[in-house]
């Protein structure tokens, strides 16, 4: 259950539930029903008692500040028919919080301490708003803060192990991402088609993300051993078709896998960018340990910077335009040069919604990659918004290079 | 509701869900309860009865596909008691559709010209899957299919008129974001926690974002004008307590709105990035017209970048080390000197999770401004993961460019 009028109006996007229920798979826990309330005491305690008539156990996020729009301890103590107490530790615990911050406290930081009589408090390391467990009747209550990482924190650490720990034996769940590169969702659907529709355990899907093509082997049985190897199977039907395509298995992006590549080949890594505007340096650098490889980026937004930083020659900046494979491969080489790298990377286009002609439509990009002796680029055409096309284009210019790398594997 | 398996594995998140709340919130349709199901007929049947008792209209995303996987039509048939029948036209379009694609067509893809008796068919401009309409016992069903465009395309154009012309005279919901900087969330909560306490319309609450203190005033009413006025009024008491910390009222992000001040005063900026790696660069040119004031970037992630191209001294690195006040201030100063901006801004620090020491640990970043004759610099620490670090270092130097412009406005 998520309780917070902010997600019945859409202000937000239910994050945690996505985080909840991939924790829950991942142990094995069946996920039957999630359900979202406003801030109405009424409708989240009806909700409860709905939830308590179908499930084992309810996990619960948010309504647990200190306002009182914040109904989640007043619904669990009313569903079932218990008195809400101070817990004296907690009490201290918000006490010692705002003093050592010197802020004032008022009462209402107080609820954040009640507790429905017989149940207990879930610690939350990060933040004042404890969490509060429920067991009885057979069935266990969580509920736990709707703030991303304090849930997040309290959820392995306390409601998984407690939940685990309290559950009949339960089926395994495992899934496995394949990750392909070189061709596209549509072309890629059609080669396993009978594989995608005709799999129910495990099932493979399709993931439509920006850029990258992925499958996802979900399989579902009594032990780890047999779910991986009934994973494993599928993957190898899947490889007999896509083998070609597949650049790795896992979860992390693409990004990742460069990183490890240049690390373990001891190469080195520059950026220049235009119309992705720093984002292609963002995701390599989203990566831990991307230090060990990649050098730094130029971003080349004005033709001066692209002339005077990067060197690219201001007459064919004028003769073929900064949008141009010519000027994409300029910039590759240029900043290879510049920062010293075994490889550069470029890309330039025009990621819109203004600035497009007939000639450079709008979603026109050219992607370069420079290595010690050589250099190529590639034409693109997006057809997205300008932070799609931005995405497209950094998705482009990371294949150039994974390409260039598989070649002199 | 919601129908996939996938959504209650976490497999992915449900921003559809997020997007009808906020089309129905902007027609001043109330949303009480938002349940998601897996492709499971006898539950999604259940849900869907139970729905319809609690509600005048219920919108189902999902489950409208060719697999036996997808019940939503077998659902909506079975809640109302009905018989599913072929609808001709829908045949036709479907067999088109395979046609005109060269596609084999199997009696599955049939299916989809399925609908419960009485109901009607929704066009699906963007797909193959046509939706459902159901219209008896005084309620409304609709049904979508899950694919974000698809959807979309078939709320905007056909649910949300039909559900506006339905429903009885509905209210107006409208909201407005107020944006401020140079103040902490605490420190602003507590400034106006009467009025966050206080409000029932409109409500006023604060949106705890990556680095960004904002507040929300959301007021329903019967008409647009009574709407704005009371959120004026709103508006006006919490200026009256935080209007120097006030930057902007609007949904767009601090970017944007330099991106704005920048452009109206023909000032140009320049960004040179180390623990950030390009995440200030990519936020900027987001914004679209950014082209207009941003010249460029140097990430400099490696110290000889941060030597040979921005001009950062190697004795001033060898002595204070690539982490301090004093670089983060070569930095600005250096790239604002190359690409010839008006303004500098620069970032360096330890993003982590690896890199810290006891001297300089992670999340330790300093930040700096540079301007035609002088430069400034601020230290912070962050305690979040890499990206979450990465993010608050590069809301913090868009602050000191904001500060900087507030302070020769």
């Amino acid at each position: 259950m998520s309780v917070g009028t902010e997600l019945l109006l859409g202000q937000i996007t239910d994050t945690n539930a996505t985080y909840i229920s991939q924790r829950l798979a991942a142990h094995g826990v069946d996920v039957y029903y999630r359900t979202t309330f406003g801030d109405n005491l009424e409708r989240v305690t009806e909700g409860l008692r709905l939830a308590l008539s179908r499930a084992d156990a309810v996990i619960i996020t948010g309504g647990l500040g200190p306002t009182t729009d914040d109904v989640t301890r007043e619904a669990i103590a009313a569903a079932f028919g218990r008195e809400l107490v101070m817990d004296e530790s907690a009490r201290a615990h918000i006490e010692r919080f705002f003093a050592a911050r010197g802020y004032a406290m008022t009462s209402s930081n107080l609820k954040q301490a009640l507790v429905p009589q017989g149940g207990e408090l879930i610690a939350n390391p990060k933040g004042t708003a404890p969490g509060v467990l429920v067991e009885a009747d057979g069935k266990l209550v969580f509920a736990v803060p709707g703030v991303p990482r304090e849930m997040q924190a309290m959820v392995d650490e306390a409601v998984i192990p407690r939940l685990v720990a309290a559950l009949p034996k339960s089926l395994v769940i495992r899934s496995r991402v394949i990750r392909l590169a070189g061709i596209g969702e549509s072309a890629m659907a059609k080669k396993v088609e009978d594989i995608l529709v005709g799999q129910a355990n495990p099932t493979v899907a399709p993931l439509v993300g920006r850029g990258d093509v992925i499958l996802r082997i979900t399989a579902k049985g009594e032990s780890e051993h047999e779910v991986e190897r009934s994973i494993t199977d599928v993957e190898s039907r899947i490889r007999e078709r896509l083998g070609e395509y597949i650049y790795a298995v896992g979860e992390e992006p693409l990004e990742y896998w460069l990183v490890q590549a240049l690390t373990e080949r001891k190469e080195t890594l520059s950026i220049a960018e235009s119309c992705t505007g720093g984002l292609v340096s963002d995701r390599i650098t989203n990566v831990s340990g991307s230090s060990a490889c990649y050098l730094g980026s130029v971003v080349s937004y004005d033709n001066e910077v692209k002339a005077t930083v990067l060197g690219v020659s201001r007459d064919l900046l004028a003769a073929r335009g900064a949008v141009s494979a010519e000027v994409a491969e300029a910039m590759a080489t240029g900043v290879r040069r510049l920062c010293g790298s075994t490889y550069g990377l470029a890309a330039t286009g025009i990621a819109g919604p203004a600035g497009g002609s007939p000639e450079k439509p709008v979603g026109l990009v050219y992607t370069a990659v420079a290595w010690p002796d050589g250099v190529e680029s590639a034409e693109h055409r997006f057809h997205m918004d300008r932070l799609d096309n931005k995405q497209r284009a950094s998705q482009a210019v990371l294949l150039m290079l994974h390409h260039r790398l598989r070649r002199t594997a």
